[in-house]
């Protein structure tokens, strides 16, 4: 009705927005610089409400990285820091992630080792409180936004079967196990999904010289990490030729929603790896800086806190 | 390795579980007592960490109901109630919440009218916080436990697009619209999905005597709420043989993590229509009681909060 109150309206919102995005970037840190490191820089540079502080490396070199942003040892050398994003492997997480608590800055992990989530919350619960930041943990997609996916499932259908099949994809965790048994020079173990939470392992390796397939076989099958799934060993001139990070996951639940049966529920996904656990991990950063201080799980996080931006608006476009 | 201390923890547990049971049970009314209502008698039923403290209808007269437990008009005659899940119309549902709200009781809802979530919402938020009681708006499964979904795919590549198709199922709203047809005795209205968020209406329709298909055809296709859609009406002996509240979603959300194209999501469910409904307002019950004075929409709730118990023991089983 009145064209020229909205162009004002217009102009306000595009001031508003500047000045938000000026005074309130969320400033990160990504501590670890592999491939989730790597990718983590890629998803804070498309993120409008961040703002990279600098890269955190035991090895700050020259040499290692042509990244426009500072590498330094030591995270306190990067001036105020909001969050950081740890992408260390998941066993160092735990004495990285009490470290930069302790200084007061929020961090996010994709810590993976299911059993131990509630021992490593309850680990960093009170170094956040009593450095009056936030911990989100296991912020990848499996433990991660699968997680989430999981409780919506049990809260729609309390009784019932849920399975989570990976893959076909890389198993990064198996790969690494293979690479370490004697004579295996480069791996890459594929988890292959057969349904109902049953999974085959398609292991490729590359020999050094002077070991035999057999033996190296063997090894393979009686490491922890092979033991109870059905392994296959296959040996190839070039491992690396052979990587992808594609990954997937399909989920079922069929279960009872009050006193009905047969309620089925089912999420599929087909993924680059890397890019969604530090997507995720990007979303939960933003997400700390909306919670009382301590140490959550993402199934603790109201889920609208993963997104940039006002709640309303997200309220209107995804409720 | 000591089977004792086993069977003694596990006495202990009972005794606890007992004890929580017996002490914090939830007590919930029942605002209405249409299909989704008796649903939701079910539900509660079903969860352990409820007991019924009666239902609420405008006209409890005895004739209405076999119920067995306390019917009346008013909620103050239940005694003390937590939370009452209201299983009114839509359109009731602004007023009927006001005033239990007012009355500092939670209320739960499943109002579907997306364009109204937010001003619901800001309508209900000051009575709720007045009244130091919670609502949880919109918590069905769309709006509902798919709304949590986008939000979670839109976490997981912020670009792309989102489809939401629905069906195979009878819809409620279209139904209730071509019934309110002159010459129409009883209609049923299937959404049937045609992918990207394009759905075909099929409309099956009882007639009146002395009314004509074409008219009535006419009529139904140019009302809002088939407009809009490819719409199909056939005229059948009884509606009623066709009823069956089975439905079905299917949603993609096709998009990029970080600066990762390609990543794609997709989920569906086929289910009971009411039952869902109802164990999700169930859950969302009980998450009211967790949460701080005020309206929320169900993306703004930890979605461990929908579930019963400790939340330590559902990271462990869940994330």
């Amino acid at each position: 009705m009145f064209p020229f109150i909205n162009k004002y309206d217009f102009l306000i919102r595009l001031i508003n927005d500047d000045r938000e995005n000026s005074v309130k970037k969320i400033r990160a840190a990504v501590v670890g610089y592999g491939n989730i490191g790597q990718y983590a820089i890629e998803a804070l540079e498309a993120a409008a409400d961040f703002e990279i502080a600098g890269i955190v490396r035991r090895n700050p070199s020259a040499a290692d990285t042509d990244s426009v942003y500072p590498v330094v040892a030591d995270i306190r050398e990067l001036g105020k820091v909001d969050v950081a994003l740890l992408c260390s492997p998941t066993r160092a997480i735990r004495a990285v992630a009490s470290e930069i608590l302790a200084l007061g800055i929020n961090t996010v992990d994709s810590f993976d080792v299911h059993s131990e989530i509630v021992a490593l919350k309850e680990h960093l619960d009170p170094i956040a409180r009593a450095g009056e930041c936030t911990a989100i943990i296991s912020a990848g997609w499996d433990p991660g936004s699968d997680s989430i996916i999981r409780t919506l499932m049990q809260a729609m259908a309390p009784k019932g079967l849920t399975y989570t099949n990976f893959g076909p994809g890389m198993s990064m965790g198996h790969s690494v196990a293979a690479k370490a048994i004697p004579g295996v020079k480069d791996a890459l173990s594929m988890t292959i999904p057969l349904g109902t939470g049953v999974h085959r392992r398609m292991v490729y390796v590359e020999l050094e010289p002077g070991h035999d397939i057999d033996t190296v076989t063997a090894a393979l099958k009686a490491d922890s990490y092979f033991a109870s799934d059905e392994t296959h060993v296959r040996q190839v001139d070039s491992v690396d030729a052979l990587k992808d990070v594609g990954h997937g996951v399909s989920m079922t639940h069929k279960g009872v929603s009050g006193k009905t049966h047969n309620q089925l529920f089912e999420y599929s996904m087909r993924i680059n790896n890397p890019a969604l656990t530090s997507q995720f991990m990007v979303s939960a950063a933003r997400a700390t800086c909306r919670q009382q201080p301590g140490a959550y799980s993402v199934i603790e996080i109201p889920p609208v806190n993963f997104l940039a931006g006002d709640i309303n608006s997200w309220i209107s476009k995804l409720v």
